[in-house]
C-alpha cells in the first residue's frame, strides 16, 4: 500500500520541542514534508504576507524528511507547501503543532496553528492542529503521542466533512491518566486584557498586553469542560463565519 | 439626548482615506474615538500581539476627535481603545474601515477590518466592518456615505444579536445608482495563489504571493452575488467556528 504523504506545520516555528514531536509521529504512518515557520508566529491568527516578500530555505532540521524554512505565517507556510514545495500534488492529511499552549475556546480565532488547518480545509484538504495545554517551558508531549496517532488515522481513513478542520487539545501531563477523546464544540469564554504599562530608556510609553482567561461557558459539552476534566477535546471547525441565526434576524427587524 | 460613543479602527492605517470618510460620517452620529494602526495592516486577519510590546500614541490628524495610533494590529487596537484608551466604558458601536478593497467571502479570515469588529463582538460590543470593493488607487468612497450612516443607525437603535458583528461591502462606484442592502451569507469562494519567483541582488531566492479569486457559489444569496449585482452585502458573522454538522458526523462515524 503508498504510504499517504503527511504535511507538517506549525506556528512555534520550525526549531519547537512540539513540530519535532509531531513529525515523529506522522513518520511513522506516512511520507513527511515539512513546510513550518523560522522564527515564532503565536498568536498570528489567519494572517498572510500580502504586502511583502516570502522567503522559502530548505532546512536540515529533520533528518531523511523534506523540509522548508519559511519567513510567513502558518497560512503563507500551507499556501507555499501546496503551490510550491508539492507543486500542487494533494497531501492526504495536513497536520499543524503541536502548539505549545492551549488553542481551546476563543483562542481558535489568534491561533497560528489552527489557520494553517483552516487554511488547508479552504482548499479541501483533510486537517488536524494539535495544541497541548500547558504553557510551562519544561512541557511534556509524550501522552500526546498516542492520541495523535490514532486521530490522524482516523482521519486518514474517514475524511472530514467538506470545509471542516479539527482543532484538537490535550491536557497538561497528569499523573491520573487521560480519559478519553471528546467530540466538542467551541467553549464561550474570552481573554480579559490587561496592558502593563512602561516606559523605554527614552521616556516613551509603551505597554504588554497581559491576558486573563475568563471561562462564561457553564456547558459541559465544549472543549474547556473536556481539558479541564482530563479529556482531549475533539472541535471540529469551520471557516464560514455567517451567524446564519443572524439572517432571520436582521430580514425581520431592519428597514432600509 | 445624549450622544453615542463610536469607537472607530481600520486596518490601513490612521492615515488612510477609508478610515477618514468613516471618522466623517460617524461624527455626524456621534462622538468618535479613533484607534488605529500607525501602518497598513492587511491580511493581518485575526492577529495579536503577544510577544513585543505595543506603542500607543496621541494623533492629531483628525481635527477636534480624539485619536491615537497603535503599533499593533486592528484586533490590538479595539483591546487598547476598550482598556487603555476608554477606561473600560463601553462605546455603544465599534465600527471599522472603509476598508480598500474587498472583504467579501472567504476574504473575511484573513481580513484585519473584520478581525476589529470581531473582536468588538467577543467584548459583546456591536460591531460593524465596512470595505469597499475597489482596489484602484482612485478608488472613490464618496457613495458610500449614506448607507454606511444608514446602517450605523439601524444597530444603534436594535443593536444585533449576542455575539454577531456585520460584515458589510459596497460595490465600487458606477455609473449605475446601487440597487440596495442585501442581507447575505458568507459566499463559498477561495484564492487561489501563485507564487512569483524572484532572486535577490545577492543570488537568494524569494517570492511575492500573487492570488487570483475563484468563486465556487451558484447562490444568489451571498455577499459575492450581491458585489457583482450592484448591492450592498451585509453578513452577519460570528466568532463560534465550531462546524455544528460536524459534531454528528465525529460521534456517528469515529471509533475510539
Amino acid at each position: 500500500m503508498k504510504k499517504p504523504l503527511i504535511l507538517v506545520s506549525n506556528d512555534d516555528g520550525i526549531t519547537s520541542k512540539g513540530i519535532r514531536t509531531l513529525v515523529e509521529v506522522m513518520s511513522e504512518i506516512g511520507d513527511v514534508v515539512v513546510v513550518a515557520p523560522n522564527s515564532p508566529q503565536s498568536g498570528m491568527g489567519h494572517a498572510i504576507t500580502v504586502g511583502n516578500t516570502l522567503r522559502l530555505d530548505p532546512s536540515t532540521i529533520f533528518e531523511g524528511i523534506t523540509s522548508y524554512e519559511c519567513s510567513g505565517t502558518p497560512a503563507d507556510c500551507v499556501k507555499l507547501a501546496k503551490h510550491q514545495v508539492l507543486k500542487d500534488r494533494n497531501p492526504d492529511l495536513v497536520v499543524s503543532g503541536i502548539n505549545h499552549g492551549s488553542n481551546t475556546s476563543i483562542s481558535v480565532l489568534y491561533s497560528g496553528t489552527m489557520s494553517a488547518a483552516i487554511e488547508a480545509a479552504i482548499e479541501d484538504l483533510p486537517a488536524i492542529a494539535f495544541s497541548l495545554c500547558d504553557y510551562s517551558a519544561t512541557a511534556d508531549f509524550s501522552h500526546t503521542r498516542e492520541y495523535i496517532k490514532k486521530i490522524a488515522l482516523q482521519v486518514l481513513k474517514n475524511g472530514l466533512p467538506k470545509g471542516v478542520a479539527l482543532n484538537v487539545n490535550f491536557p497538561p501531563k497528569r499523573n491520573e491518566k487521560i480519559k478519553g477523546i471528546k467530540v466538542c464544540r467551541q467553549a464561550r469564554a474570552k481573554w480579559q486584557e490587561e496592558f502593563d504599562e512602561r516606559f523605554d530608556p527614552h521616556g516613551r510609553r509603551y505597554f504588554w498586553m497581559v491576558g486573563n482567561f475568563v471561562n462564561f461557558d457553564k456547558g459541559e459539552d465544549n472543549d474547556e469542560w473536556a481539558i479541564m476534566n482530563n479529556y482531549i477535546s475533539v472541535v471540529p471547525c469551520q471557516f464560514d463565519m455567517t451567524a446564519y441565526h443572524g439572517l432571520t434576524y436582521l430580514n425581520e427587524e431592519w428597514e432600509f
